[in-house]
C-alpha cells in the first residue's frame, strides 16, 4: 500500500467504499479522528431536523407516545445489540459513560457481598478511575476500594478478594486491546464480576458480550457509533443478573410505572432499571439514526478493513525515513489493538496542529501521543496514503515548530 | 376576562404579546402544557441546525474549542443566573434533574457530619424521593435516611437531627408553591441545609436564590425554559459552599484539568466540580439558544402576566356551571401557587384527551388531576377564553366518555 495506484485499486475493490456517501464530510478533509468524535451521517441531519421541527415543534408533548420518545432508551439499546453481540433486552441508552459506570459499579458491588475491591489498570481512561474514587469516597473502603495495577499485572491480581474487574477494552492512548474473553473467564474463576468499558471498541471491533459471559458493560455513543458530540452512552447487563440488580441512581425512568407517580420506588423489570432521569431526546434521536448505518453490516467486515487501513498506514509510515522520529506505541499485532494507532513524539501536540492545518484531523493525547483512528465506514486507502505523505512533509520541513502550532488550546 | 372582547383588549395591551412570534406553535393550537414540555423557539431550530451541520458536520472535533462546546455547561449556567437570582459562577448545566439531585444530596450530606436525615414532603415529585431512596439503599440509614412528611408538617419537622431539607418549590400536581425564603431560613435556624428543586419554577416565577440564602438547587431545562424534550438540567450551589463540595459522580469533566488525563481526581474549582461526563452538545445547544428568550426580560413581568392568565382562566371557569364538576386543587391565592392550575375530576384523563382532540393541549397527572400551565411567553388571554369554552363544551356534551378518550397511552 505504499504506492498510490495500489491504494486506489484497493479503494475500488472495497465493498464498504460506498458507505462514505452516507456521511457529511468536508471536501478534501481526511478525518482520522472518528475515535474521538464520529462525523455526521447524512441521515442524522434529517432525523434531528424532523425531531426538532415535527416531533417537538408540531406534535409537542404528544410525541412521547406518537413518536415513542419514551421508548428511545430501549429501542437504541435494541439497535446496539448486534453491534455488541448481545441478545435483545440487555442494552439501554442513557446518560454519560461516567454516570453509567457509577451505576454498574454499584450494581456489581451489591452482587458481591464481602468484597469491595475494584481492580483496574492505572492507565485506564481517567474518568473510569475517577468514578471508582468517587464511590470510594462516598462509601469508604469497606464499600468500595480502588485497586490499580499496570496492564501486565492484571491477571495475577485476580485474587478472590477482588469484587469487580473494571477495564476499558481498548486503551484510549495506546489502542492496546485486552482479550475480553480470557480476562472475563479468569475473573469469573476467582468469583470476580467484570465491567467492560467499550468506548473505544463499540462499532470498531467485533464483540460477543453474551458468548464471552460479560457481566456489565458501558460505552460511548459519540466515537465509532457516530451519534454526535456528547451523544448518550449505553449500559449492557447480562440477563442473568437482571432480577438482582440494584443501582442507586434510581430515578423515575427506571421505575416500573413512572406515570403512576408513586412515592415508593419499584424498579422496572430488566435492563430498564438502569434508567434514571428523562431521556435527552434530541441527542438520542441523533444516535438512534446513526445506528442505522450498522444495520446489516458485519462487524467482522468492518474490522477487516480497519486492520487493513492501519496496516496501510504502517506501511506508508515506514516508507518515510523522517517518520522514524515517531515511535509506535500501539501493538504491532493487529489482534492486540483496536481501531487506532498511537505514536509518541516530543512535539506530538504541534504535529497534530500542523497536520490539521494541512487538512488531516487526528488528535493528541497528553503527554506526547499522536493518535490516529481508522473508521472503515468513511475512510479509504488513498486517504491513508495522502495523510501519511502530508505528515512526512510536515516532519521534513519541521514547520510544526512554528509558534502557531505550539499554542495549547482549552481542549487538546 | 369572561368576555372575549375584554380578552382581545388585554392581548392588545400585553407588553409580552410579541414574544409569541419567537415560537413555532402549530396553527390553531392552544398550548397549556409548557409546564411539561416548552414549545420550540424559532431561534432554537436555527441553532440546532447550525450545531449539526456546521459545528459537528464541518468543524468536527475542532468545535470543542472553536465553538466552545467545552464551555457550554458554564455558559448555559451563566445565562440561567438572572432567571434564578444567582450571581455568576454558581450555576452549571449537566445531566438530568435526577442525577443532579443525587450529586447535591451527596454534597449536602457530606457537609453535615453527624446528621443523615433528608426531609421532604410525601407528595414531592417521585424522582426526588426515589433518588434519596437510592442513596439510602447504597449507604444505609447512617449515611442517608429518607424522612417524608405532609406539606403542612414540614416546618414542625425542621429539628436539629435533620441534615437536609429537600423540597420542590412548586408542586407538580397541585401547583402549590412553598415560601422558599421562609423555609430556607427556618431550616438554617436548625442547622439544616436546603436543596430546592426548581423544575416547576425556573422561568416561571421570580427567584432570588442568593438573597434567600439557598444552599443548593437543581432544575429542569425542558419545561418553562423551553430547552427541548429531555433538555439537560442544572445545578446551583451557593458560592460559600464551593470549596468544601465533594460529590461522588466525579467524572472527568469535573476535574481541574480534564485533558491532562491524570489518574488522580482533583476537583475543578467552583461549581464545575459538579460536572461528570461529556456534555450532550446537541441538547445543550438547544437549551443555550432557548435561554436567549429570557435575556433582558423581567421575571416579575412574566409572573404578573402568568398570574393574570390564571385569573382569566378561573374567571372563565366560574362562568360555566358545568365546569363546577371540576374541583380546583391549586391554591386560590396566586402568591401560593406557581404558574399552573390543577383540577381534579374522576374522568380527568379522558377530559384531557378530548380537550387535545379539540386543539387544546393540557395534561393529566395520576390519579385524577387535569393540569393547566400558563406560559406568558406565548399565551394570550383570548387563548384562555377559547380553551375554557372548549372544555365547557366537552363537559356539557359529555363526549369525553367516548371510548377513544378513555384508552390510556404509555405516557399519560
Amino acid at each position: 500500500m505504499t504506492d498510490i495506484s495500489f491504494c486506489r485499486d484497493a479503494d475500488r475493490q472495497d465493498p464498504l467504499a460506498s458507505l462514505r456517501e452516507q456521511f457529511e464530510l468536508p471536501n478534501g478533509l481526511i478525518y482520522l479522528d472518528g475515535n474521538s468524535l464520529g462525523p455526521l451521517p447524512r441521515a442524522v441531519k434529517a432525523a434531528v431536523s424532523h425531531c426538532v421541527e415535527q416531533e417537538w415543534g408540531q406534535d409537542l408533548i404528544r410525541s412521547w407516545n406518537q413518536h415513542d420518545w419514551i421508548g428511545l432508551p430501549q429501542s437504541i439499546g435494541h439497535k446496539l445489540g448486534p453491534v455488541l453481540g448481545a441478545a435483545p433486552h440487555q442494552v439501554v441508552c442513557c446518560d454519560s459513560v461516567s454516570v453509567n459506570l457509577f451505576k454498574v459499579l454499584c450494581a456489581a458491588l451489591a452482587l458481591q457481598p464481602g468484597r469491595s475491591k475494584v481492580l483496574t489498570q492505572i492507565d485506564n481512561f481517567p474518568t473510569d478511575i475517577y468514578m471508582v474514587e468517587g464511590l470510594q469516597q462516598l462509601m469508604g473502603e469497606s464499600g468500595c476500594e480502588l485497586v490499580t495495577v499496570d496492564a501486565s499485572d492484571i491477571e495475577s491480581a485476580l485474587t478472590d478478594d477482588i469484587a469487580v474487574l473494571m477495564l476499558t477494552h481498548v486503551n484510549f492512548r495506546s489502542g492496546a486491546m485486552h482479550d475480553m474473553q480470557r480476562l472475563t473467564e479468569a475473573a469469573h474463576a476467582a468469583g470476580i464480576l467484570v465491567i467492560w468499558d467499550l468506548s473505544h471498541s463499540a462499532g470498531a471491533v467485533p464483540l460477543s458480550l453474551d458468548i464471552w459471559q460479560v457481566d456489565f458493560a458501558v460505552g460511548c455513543g459519540y466515537k465509532y457509533l457516530n451519534g454526535g458530540p456528547g451523544a448518550p452512552a449505553f449500559i449492557y447487563a447480562a440477563e442473568r443478573h437482571h432480577a438482582a440488580i440494584q443501582q442507586p441512581l434510581s430515578g423515575w425512568m427506571g421505575h416500573i410505572a413512572p406515570f403512576a407517580f408513586s412515592p415508593e420506588y419499584r424498579p422496572a423489570a430488566g435492563i430498564s432499571r438502569f434508567l434514571t432521569g428523562t431521556p435527552n431526546i434530541l441527542s438520542m434521536r441523533a444516535l438512534d439514526s446513526a445506528l442505522d448505518l450498522f444495520d446489516g453490516l458485519s462487524m467482522q467486515t468492518l474490522r477487516d478493513k480497519s486492520v487493513a487501513l492501519a496496516q496501510a498506514f504502517l506501511d506508508c509510515w515506514r516508507r518515510y525515513p523522517v517518520l522514524s522520529e515517531l515511535t509506535l506505541v500501539s501493538p504491532e499485532d493487529p489482534a492486540l489493538r483496536g481501531s487506532q494507532l498511537a505514536f509518541s513524539h516530543p512535539h506530538a501536540y504541534a504535529l497534530v496542529q500542523a497536520w490539521i492545518a494541512d487538512g488531516v484531523i487526528a488528535d493528541f493525547r497528553a503527554p506526547d501521543i499522536l493518535r490516529v483512528g481508522f473508521t472503515p465506514l468513511y475512510l479509504g486507502y488513498e486517504d491513508i496514503f495522502n495523510a501519511v505523505q502530508k505528515l512526512a512533509d510536515i516532519m521534513a520541513s519541521k514547520r510544526y515548530l512554528e509558534e502557531r502550532f505550539q499554542q495549547r488550546q482549552l481542549v487538546t
